[in-house]
């Protein structure tokens, strides 16, 4: 990044608004932090004394748990949002994961939720009393939406986004946002404003992007429900960075309404918004959820396609017995690094134990997919980011790399200055259709050689070709952006960690491409140690139900196979 | 349109290509035609004695008379087939509507299904015998797809559309493919190869466009069941020109994969493919048997979002009793003509008698609605026909005017040369979400004016502020536009026809703006006599179950009145 002069006012903007945000802290909410070399601080919420043994009760406590709890009454909204913010501001204080705080306003909704209740006798609404927090991006009335770019401070939302308004409908209480990198068009968790999150499973490590915030926050049980969004792995990339559970629902089924974005307009792939959480069925309660509550007559993008109880059933998938998974080893561009692979051969030793057929995934142009999702983007990006720094003269962040020498050394996410005319751009998504349509057919001819009688049931692929790397160098969301381009919903479950006893760098193979020399250099079993392994379980355009159901099985799956393995529950 | 040298090569392609069609044309189903002057020729597939007395009960049956007599066997596939072909050709000597006939493959995929019904007791699909027609771009392989275009004669379909293999799986016989202008965008039909299709009604006024030639068709009865496709108006405008029902799908909900089209790659205001036939129940028969053909697992665009009993039986609509419909009278743009106020009082009058309620839909913005519209289109449109032209030289039409004087004097449905940068683009798309958010918000906030606790459940609205006008005057689509832009779920039911003795003109009035004034001064009832009169039954994004059952609510409405004021059924 080109380096600003100290005089330029938006670094005075920077200023004032780290400290605004920093007097929204409480201050006997402040821990004492832990040493920078201090890798792995998952434990810290547990050891460092600020939450009461009922707050761990209440924070260890995935969504299954706490909605029933919250219904009954055994457990206040207030006292439950209180543990989550306090944890949430530990994680915060840990790996800087939070943008907009704002107690007060959380607690007073929680306070109104218990009245409700007390007074009525009944929920608001299936989320009722769940905390849950939310990317930058999403706007909630009064709170200030920079979205990490300085010419948006002091941008408060007017109203809410389309999916707060549900949300509250259903009884939730949102309560934080959390960090994004500048543009949110990068796997990584940066911005001038809000600076860099980090991976609370080992610090020197990235969270990913660009929904790392909620990747770190969740991570840390300082969140039970979080919502990002994912236009090329945004979601799916800090979940499976930070250990966590994540969807990415198709095109539109999910309300984008009222969201501040990039590149907005931008009609061919879009950007959807999906749920993280510490449990499959976390993402199933918000999905389900949200979508029963007909967003479609609030938002004119939301597909008005109702919630299939047969669907989640599995009705298309002979209702969930002797199923077929495909596993993609490798895109045939990239190589995967031993943990990766270990975690497909976990899953794939999972299924087969748990009665299902597992083959391999023989992919399908991949490296052109790729290159025509980037086209799509670049077609405008670099004048989107242009015009909206251009208030403050904020540079556009072209490394995440805390390295000041990498600076104008490196490119990768970001497009070139030259953008292209409306017909070339035309010509490219009509080249996307044909890879959709090739895609298809690929997927649809799979039923002659799964034995079932169907195509493929679902496939298990790489969420990325390596575990969360060093900050700086995550420059790579291939395997996750493939399934942007296809608009497949998909689903993100973490494995195992990488442990640099099993997972050790193995001798130089015949690389397929440059880029797979590079990723194979990139691995040092060290350097990776801790980071979470996990896998995509990618279903079909619009079967959030199937994904969510078959995302079950094969979490149950893995968790029964560690269970005999360990002898442990 | 520049007036070509004579020896260019593209003018011998035509030649060539209009020798063939007419070899294709059974010499013994040639008519003696009438004269020119003879505009009403809707009584001439009766009365010229081609057909037989079964052959004319044949093809004066609707859908729903047709599908089972075929299902029973006590009509075969063959002899239907063969009347409304006999038919088609007719109308097609009256109007010039057809493009590709391919008598000999149809009788033989009917003559197969006849077998079947016969071996196996069973029929193919719920469209079992049904001849369909299909506007020319949709693909059937082996049949030449050149949509208009010189430049693309002689390219032979290699493979079906994907709406043309779930045709076939549910039975249907596609028999003929129908006329269209040169590039589908112009509410007219003509173009180089086929020529001009004129209106049944009046054939010294347009059918309309771009699915001309079915409209004309269909109205001849020479067809039960057609297909056109819907941009900003190209099945709705030919259906309200020529008298017969037309259904405009939203985005994605029928299979468009494998079509040719113009401005492909275009992601942002799609075309949409949408049934065309005498009857609501013929516009049901094939939107809910092709929907439950599972198109999704054909094309990937094609949503899957299965056909609802629920939403057709109205279960968000109070099950169809004491519904309030919202009268558009005008846009604040274009005061329709005396013939088209006149078919929205009947309506109006026909639902009251029905027992609902009519309120005045206020339009909100149409204007800028218009132009955003057009905004997307004109991006690249004039690079798109330049590009697809340029193989023959074949001129770009840019009036369908049959005056030559008229030649570079006018402009209307071309876009400018210029395009524009892909970034301009997303901020005009961008324009359209907040355009679309803002009209479902206007629609919503009506269930404070209905009386029913519901928002407006449909609103009816003007097809075009005229009927159909005479050749090269349809310059104006607004009326349509507007539903494709906020992709509402539209249906169009005639009502009446224009009688010069009814439909005086009328003093002129304040004009709303220059358009007003064009459209006044364009009436004539003279001019327009016999013209059908039509309107449009619209309804939500994805909407097409609650759409059908209503446009039938509607249609049973008005031919109740009209039964109860002639005393005649």
């Amino acid at each position: 990044m080109a380096a600003p002069g100290n005089s330029a006012p938006w670094q005075a903007l920077v200023k004032e608004k780290q400290e605004r945000q920093k007097a929204t802290i409480p201050p006997k909410w402040l821990i004492e932090l832990p040493d920078t070399r201090t890798l792995d601080v998952t434990s810290i919420p547990e050891t460092c004394g600020l939450l009461s043994a009922r707050e761990l009760e209440i924070t260890r406590s995935n969504v299954e748990v706490l909605l029933p709890r919250l219904a009954s009454g055994s457990w206040s909204a207030v006292e439950v949002t209180t543990a989550f913010y306090k944890r949430a501001i530990i994680a915060h204080q840990l790996t800087n994961c939070l943008t907009e705080i704002f107690v007060d306003k959380a607690l007073a909704r929680a306070a109104a939720l218990d009245e409700h209740l007390k007074t009525t006798g009944k929920v608001v609404g299936p989320l009722h009393g769940l905390p849950v927090s939310l990317k930058d991006q999403i706007n909630i009335e009064g709170i200030e939406a920079s979205m990490g770019y300085v010419s948006w401070l002091g941008k408060y939302a007017t109203k809410n986004s389309v999916l707060v308004d549900v949300l509250l409908e259903l009884g939730a209480v949102p309560f934080v946002k959390t960090n994004i990198p500048q543009t949110l068009m990068w796997p990584e968790t940066f911005n001038h404003i809000f600076g860099r999150t980090s991976n609370p499973h080992n610090r020197s490590l990235t969270s990913g992007g660009s929904s790392g915030g909620e990747g770190a926050l969740i991570a840390l049980r300082g969140s039970p429900l979080g919502v990002g969004s994912d236009i090329g792995g945004s979601v799916r990339i800090p979940s499976a960075f930070c250990g966590v559970y994540g969807l990415r629902p198709s095109y539109n089924r999910i309300p984008y309404g009222g969201c501040v974005n990039s590149m907005e307009g931008q009609d061919s792939v879009l950007s959807v918004l999906g749920p993280i959480s510490n449990s499959v069925v976390g993402l199933k309660a918000f999905t389900q959820s949200v979508i029963e509550a007909q967003p479609w007559l609030k938002d004119p993008l939301a597909l008005r396609k109702r919630w299939s109880p047969e669907e989640y059933d599995l009705i298309e998938h002979n209702n969930g017995k002797n199923l077929c998974f495909a596993i993609l080893w490798n895109d045939r561009l990239t190589v995967p690094h031993p943990p990766i692979i270990r975690g497909l051969e976990t899953t794939k030793k999972a299924l087969i134990a748990a009665g299902h057929t597992v083959i391999d995934w023989v992919p399908h142009k991949h490296g052109e997919i790729y290159e025509t999702l980037r086209a799509v983007w670049a077609a405008g990006a670099a004048e989107d980011y242009a015009v909206t720094t251009s208030p403050t003269g904020e540079p556009v962040i072209s490394t995440m790399s805390p390295d000041p020498d990498v600076a104008g050394t490196e490119a990768s996410f970001r497009p070139g200055k030259a953008g292209i005319s409306a017909y070339q751009l035309w010509q490219t998504q009509k080249r996307k259709r044909e890879l959709r349509e090739e895609y298809l057919a690929h997927w649809q001819q799979t039923a002659g050689t799964t034995g079932t009688g169907r195509p493929v049931d679902a496939i298990i692929s790489p969420a990325a070709a390596y575990a969360a790397p060093p900050h700086g160098k995550n420059k790579n969301a291939d395997y996750t952006m493939i399934w942007n381009l296809l608009d497949y919903t998909t689903m993100v479950i973490p494995i195992s960690k990488v442990d640099p006893t099993f997972d050790v760098k193995k001798p130089a193979h015949e690389f397929l491409s440059d880029r797979d020399q590079i990723n194979y250099d990139l691995y040092d079993p060290v350097v990776f140690a801790n980071a979470p392994i996990s896998i995509q379980v990618v279903g079909r355009t619009l079967e959030e139900e199937a994904v969510l159901a078959l995302g079950k099985i094969v979490d149950d799956a893995v968790k029964a196979l560690s269970t005999k393995a360990t002898g442990k529950m």
